[in-house]
């Protein structure tokens, strides 16, 4: 039995000169709050505040970082408990399912669930020896334990964390009523919800239609007329912001944001009633209505969200059986340049508006977005994200964009997740990071230490506030 | 005169918290045997048993690493001793082509030719001057002695080596007789042959038909049908694995897998055996193939090997003059998103297919390998090959796909040379560099360091003995 | 008010193994002269040798890394003194531009623009305070009071600054009468003119036809043929040769250097001259004049600078506003395997022909430009240019080229800037970063210190010598 043991020092340089220098500045930041401005997690679930379900619903189930990972060298989704879309069987027993994971525990060695499963493990529950086969149910029955304790609802661990505001994710067609309950709560935790519209502006999607209609009931315009489905997406807009939401958010396959002329929206759309649109015109369609959400966010300052360059659902089979993000989402390259060229042209030196470009093609920092947002007012660069939220791959990241775009073109950190009780542990690995990457410079002689200590706070929280402060009124 | 010394630390970390921790692990792996499962040294050298030629033809000649670094800086390739396809004059004194060489040691600062080298003039030959117009004749002198005495036949140096096996590779069309003089002979090496059927794929190659009627010789199956062709294939790929063959391997210009309907594929089939095919028809047949070579692995359980991306013969007037691999082959971009995609959608998950992607445009480790071997159980990342096997590109390698794809979701080292005396030295230089960056994990407290030992011994021996297991019989 | 200190250590690598072996090289190379031959002062500031103008209009208005980075967090161009094109106004108070300047320094922590005015301020002008928005007047005086004095002329500073030979940026139509004036006087700096047709061979820029009626003029040749605009050409390089011109300079939006066949090279280039060409026909020009200006070189010896992959003017309005070179011109994907090979092919082993390949594009050092340069014995690597020509672009460079194509593939540091008095700081910073690799080479024992130290002096000087060596006559 290994005991589970976390370094104070983890993730610091290991040189004499800059370690220090790091724990220094990592010290000033360590514990501010915690700002949370893209997250998955689900606003029922801080409003209903319920206990969590057991540690594999918590931990292994939901996270498709692990289950992939156990995939790949060989356990069957099904094992692990990710359940089939055509409700067959799959495995309930959720003691099975964390042995299964605990015994792949060496498949995560070197990667950042490893680091934020300890972390959580360790700080949140904790658990004092490291995952194993023998291990798996002590630790499971600890956690079990933990989560049936008011202490460990959702919205103890809110106030706990130290967040500060929490975004979630939501459609256009959400009524945002958990939103609205948190809101009338007594409870002071804040959740403002983000405006995703990626399921309306796909017109090759499954349910597009259905969603249309029920956008049109939820927004109380028609959605029967390109006009009117673009009245009712301000509209819900205009709820969000009265909601508190800060921004939107928008994954397509390409960064593509060419416009169309409004007589051939017009018609796109009314063919896409009429029925599934085949890939050009939906993609096109795609393209123009990302330039809409420009607009628009031009008109009521949300900020503009824009991911692009990930082929969802590599795998048919598995899509077809588990359905959507099961860890079979691959990037692809992505041109930003070209992409992003008519929305930026159009509203990148617009007062009012402000967009925020993620990508995981890491190519993209040094060669496209740094140069974009260290030239455009409007233009941010999202901090590392998804598979490359992760030590090395925020290092990379820092040392391909301070360079040409500064600290301050960047967002601040976003912890992206659908792990709620995993937050704390990816801001603390984003702090330690960006205090190392600091403390480098500071090591060699390019920033005054007084000037890194700002520059970290500013990178924990300041930027992040800024980047995704409130619309003007 | 210089002399030439090897620091028994060369390539660990400088910094003294972690080179400490490097060295254990180094330690642990030195001396383990070698695993050599991508090669291209000739089965025949080792049925032969033959004292090696003269130190150029040895070291200089046949190493287009070296030839090429030469030719970059004003070298002609005749004076390297090249052969030219037309037979013409070429520079045939070992003793003027090595002082060539040595002349131009400075070029090779900072490459993994020059460490190879060192370690290979160091401890497989004694040398203990550096190379330099001085010494030429010297160190010309010392090895050609060393190669004449029996301790330095090939079958000497493979135990010497502690060599476990070597791959070789080979056309579908060998009878593969040097193997089995190998298996016949008293002698206990371990050397096998590998699948590489691409000039059999290629329909626009000059002498495909050729191929193909050898190919009809060898297997006794009729290949003026494309179902004649393909169970000849079939039949060699038996014939493969009772001697031993662990894998196929495949160089494609692109990743593409798509699959062509059967009358298709038998139709461009039959035009090939009319005439040359132009550009389109070929590429699509090759894809075609690369996908039923898929369907193969998947029924008879050889490794897929694929490395696609590079552009042969650059240089046309080199290629012409003086034939293939001649360090004019140049990368090019590989989308391995797309490319792949028919091709795991119709095996990726299929019991017993296996895969391994090798790539030289980097900008693919954390993009797409890294995420596509990250979920799909067949599939593993190939470690650093060809311009990338080195160290600091080896370092870069590690960085850029552990995080997303573990440890686990990789090849094992593969030396892939011809330079049978440079085996050892390659090996070596994987073991530093990995161990290396364990060692940094250890040092900022991600990874304990009875894991990272253990993690070492995989990387150099384990993972590459589970990745090219024999097939299940 | 903060103090402006110059770690004489800056840049250097913390490691205490290491920095001793990098401070030990930076000593030898130091001192040495700068030879700066790719830059684009204009000869007419050396050739009349006047005051420098106030500091904003030295160091804030033309420089577009500072200007485009203000601008990026909400600066508007004409706050900062940027002309329009329409002449309408823009401030003219070089106090209120400089003290916009320095409340915007925060902006520029962890960029190499703050590296380099850092040094420019301590080292050319005497500051000792770190520019603020309480400091910013004093620091305006102080470097008003230098500019002012003879030492601070442009000719003084050459010499102060030990530049051995400055090589300035010309369009084909220059008379070169600056050049002249330089080299007639009794001063003894060698200031060299570096032949840049851009602007001919692109036919569809604005005031094409113009430039190609000027070209006329100068070279006494008329233009209204093909056949003549060849000759003008080739007599404009001869003179430019005469005038001590090593090389040529072509940015390209691409790296296609396919040849036309000589009908169709007439054709479009009378249609041209009928009016402005749309842009397929434009780019097949373009890359077949990009071969022309080779066959040139192979002939009269010129080293061809080839940069191509920037999208210039990505905001449409800011270029009609303010025109070329205000920081939003952004880099694209390159293709150098495809886009050079006829080119190469043509010329790449020919005696007399040189070329070097810049890129903002990182993805093809390792991929592409290494393999290409370390086989064709023409070839060389641009070394970091632009966004790329800093601290940490400049080892990845070294990282990514070397193992590949070692050091005397690539061209030797160029500066590359406008900003005269920046030109120390930037070789400085080459300097410092080459022998940071170095020192890690030496410290991982893969190079011994006097092979280091020597390779140190050669990219300093030496290689930029030996790349831009004059033409053979």
């Amino acid at each position: 039995m290994t005991a589970l043991v976390l370094d104070p020092d983890r993730l610091l340089p290991p040189d004499e000169r800059v370690r220090p220098i790091a724990r220094e500045l990592y010290t000033e930041v360590r514990d501010l709050p915690l700002v949370s401005m893209h997250g998955h997690v689900e606003a029922a679930v801080l409003a209903r505040d319920e206990a969590f379900p057991d540690p594999a619903q918590l931990l292994v189930v939901p996270d498709h970082y692990v289950t992939r990972m156990l995939v790949s060298q060989g356990a069957r989704l099904e094992d692990l408990g990710v359940p089939r879309l055509d409700g067959g069987p799959v495995e309930q027993d959720g003691r099975a399912i964390w042995q299964r994971f605990c015994g792949g525990w060496h498949l995560f060695r070197g990667t950042p669930s490893r680091v934020w499963l300890e972390h959580e493990l360790h700080d949140v529950f904790g658990v004092r020896v490291a995952p194993s086969p023998e291990t798996a149910d002590d630790i499971y029955d600890q956690i079990a334990g933990c989560i049936a304790r008011p202490e460990f609802r959702p919205r103890a661990l809110y106030d706990r964390f130290r967040l500060e505001v929490l975004a979630t994710t939501d459609s256009p067609t959400s009524t945002l009523e958990h939103h609205r309950a948190i809101t009338e709560s007594d409870w002071a935790g804040v959740v403002i919800p983000t405006f995703r519209p990626d399921a309306l502006v796909h017109l090759d999607r499954q349910g597009w239609k259905q969603d249309v209609e029920l956008l049109a009931e939820v927004s109380g315009q028609r959605t029967d007329t390109y006009a009117g489905f673009l009245a009712a997406l301000e509209q819900r807009r205009e709820v969000f912001v009265r909601h508190g939401a800060r921004a939107t958010d928008h994954g397509h396959l390409t960064a593509d944001t060419t416009p169309l002329d409004r007589g051939d929206a017009e018609r796109l759309y009314a063919d896409g009633l009429r029925g599934p649109l085949e890939g050009s015109a939906a993609t096109a369609f795609a393209a123009h209505m990302l330039f809409e959400m420009g607009r628009m966010s031009a008109e009521d300052g949300l900020v503009m969200q824009i991911h692009p360059g990930v082929l969802r659902n590599h795998d048919a089979a598995v899509h077809a059986r588990f359905g959507l993000d099961r860890g079979f989402d691959i990037p692809t390259r992505v041109d930003f340049v070209h992409g992003l060229q008519p929305l930026l042209q159009a509203f990148g030196s617009a007062p009012g508006f402000r967009a925020i470009a993620f990508t995981v093609d890491e190519t993209t920092y040094s060669r496209e977005l740094a140069p974009l947002a260290g030239a455009y007012p409007s233009l941010r660069i999202g901090v590392p994200w998804w598979f490359l939220d992760s030590p090395l791959a925020m290092r990379r990241f820092r040392e391909a964009v301070t360079e040409t775009a500064g600290f301050y073109n960047t967002s601040g950190f976003v912890d992206d997740t659908r792990a709620f009780a995993s937050i704390p542990a990816r801001h603390d690995v984003a702090r330690r990071v960006d205090c190392s990457f600091l403390a480098s410079l500071v090591a060699t002689g390019v920033l005054p230490l007084e000037e890194a200590r700002e520059t970290a706070v500013d990178l924990a929280v300041g930027i992040a506030r800024a980047a995704y402060a409130p619309p003007a009124p």
